[in-house]
């Protein structure tokens, strides 16, 4: 199995609107709610693409409860969360209908105890021993210290397991140094770690830092890559419109799956880009849409830099 | 014991955030929940205030559940809510704290089956054999027939027991007819009843359509009551400034606990308009400033028209 791991889990509510008005009352359309935390998002695909896949975590309170049972319908993903006294966050979106924007906010997680920090490390290091990859993913609850994903990839690199890490900040920049197999910053985030803005030379740096492979994210450009078999770029064959929301997290689905299976670089990049442009292009924002991924995936152009 | 009835109960959410714009991404750096729903809030400010008070109505889903949670918190409160298979819906305000304004999204209430429907029939006709008065509160959810409260207001006044009615609408219509002790629109639901913006003649006409009493509020002006024992204005010593949510349901709560006690209409307009005072003024929205209401109930000014 593949594990995800999302420290922060999130119970992600949409909320639709005819129009947002700043200061009036609204009376909300329609409502959804889904498991999220970027962790959970990688799950999800991963399970929908018949990969078998362990989700840990933290997950407390209300929310905690709903995002479990919500967990439970997802096929493929088996829940390993980790209980906490405090209540896991919600995130709402507010879709104003006649512009089709989208307005967040996101509550902060819940505060991690010492003692649920050390029941999280003991469940993860029995986790990651049944493992064949593992993706680390999405922000720190307070509580949880920085340095989190230093300890959680040198865990998984000890046990000769494969580790993707997607986040952002000061534990991205402690979780490189301990050498984990592949990294997936977007723009600003590798920006923020390599003071760089120009994607090749910031990617290349990147890796110096202490990931084998960096990743990088270019929007609707696809995917730039640094690794230790070649460095390529990653393009879908045309600009899919659509919401971004978790195109991401399944790049990091695909990349994940693909290293999984064994297969190569190009292969993984290529499978990576198509579940992101499928998810740009699905009519529900952060699920992936089975028939663009079909219908890109033949199509991605890899290209050697 | 008083009877509140909520057949909308709601999960009251409060997001505090430092600037909203709209389209943005918005870090919420304070949550608040609280159980709402105007029976509820009725009911909180009874209990406060140290009468024992049941509240009924209907809660389901996780939002329910959290809602009885908090609702075991609330002092004095019985909690007789009666389970549904939907969910109980959420209220969400986004306060902005750079201007102080607030935008509400308020999510459907749960669709109520003919089953549910006659189950709370059942337990609102036992409840109210052991109340003194009973409070019919807020809008009624999908499912529920839209004479609701005209057989509500039948059981209590076959019971002997007198009704307080605040709804809006078809529902207010409906309701009115079956001539309930009270009713307390204020001056768009009483419009919206008789067809007239003039709040005396309108007072007046709604009296004549089935209510026994009709206390009109009038916003920072006051309440304008029409009784069998006859008319009067009630008005606080000085306009205070704050935020009027919850002030008509803590108005009810001040009519109903002095109609309980024996007061007579002056003593019941005075304890409505001063908690009123004291909600608008309280520095939480919806919860009443018991010094201010000390404070304002000596000087509230009851001048008969």
């Amino acid at each position: 199995m593949i594990l995800t791991v999302t420290l922060n889990t999130a119970l992600d509510v949409t909320h639709r609107v005819p129009r947002l008005l700043p200061h009036a009352s609204h009376r909300v359309t329609g409502v959804a709610e889904r498991p999220g935390g970027k962790g959970l998002n990688v799950a999800r695909v991963l399970g929908a693409l018949g990969h078998p896949v362990t989700a840990t975590g933290f997950a407390g309170g209300p929310a905690g409860t709903l995002v479990r049972e919500l967990l439970a319908d997802c096929p493929g993903v088996t829940d390993a969360l980790v209980p906490c006294a405090g209540t896991t966050r919600r995130t709402l979106a507010v879709v104003d209908e006649t512009t089709g924007d989208t307005t967040q906010f996101n509550e902060p997680g819940p505060q991690i105890t010492a003692g649920e920090w050390s029941a999280f490390l003991a469940r993860y290091a029995e986790l990651v021993s049944g493992a064949r990859a593992v993706a680390l993913c999405g922000s720190l609850p307070p509580g949880v210290p920085v340095g989190a994903y230093a300890t959680l990839v040198r865990t998984a690199r000890t046990a000769g397991v494969p580790v993707l890490l997607d986040t952002s900040g000061e534990a991205l920049r402690r979780g490189v140094a301990a050498r984990p197999e592949i990294i997936k910053p977007n723009s600003a985030e590798l920006a923020e770690l390599t003071g760089s803005r120009e994607p090749l030379p910031a990617t290349r740096d990147a890796r110096r830092r202490g990931a084998h492979a960096v990743v990088t994210s270019l929007g609707p450009g696809g995917l730039l890559a640094a690794t230790p078999d070649g460095t390529w770029q990653a393009a879908p064959p045309r600009a899919l419109s659509g919401n971004p929301t978790g195109a991401g997290d399944s790049a990091v689905a695909g990349l994940l799956s693909a290293l999984a299976e064994g297969l190569d670089w190009p292969a993984r990049l290529t499978r990576a880009v198509a579940l992101s442009a499928a998810t740009v292009h699905a009519p529900t924002a952060g699920e992936f849409d089975p028939r663009t991924y079909e219908e890109v995936r033949g199509s991605v152009k890899v290209t050697p830099l």
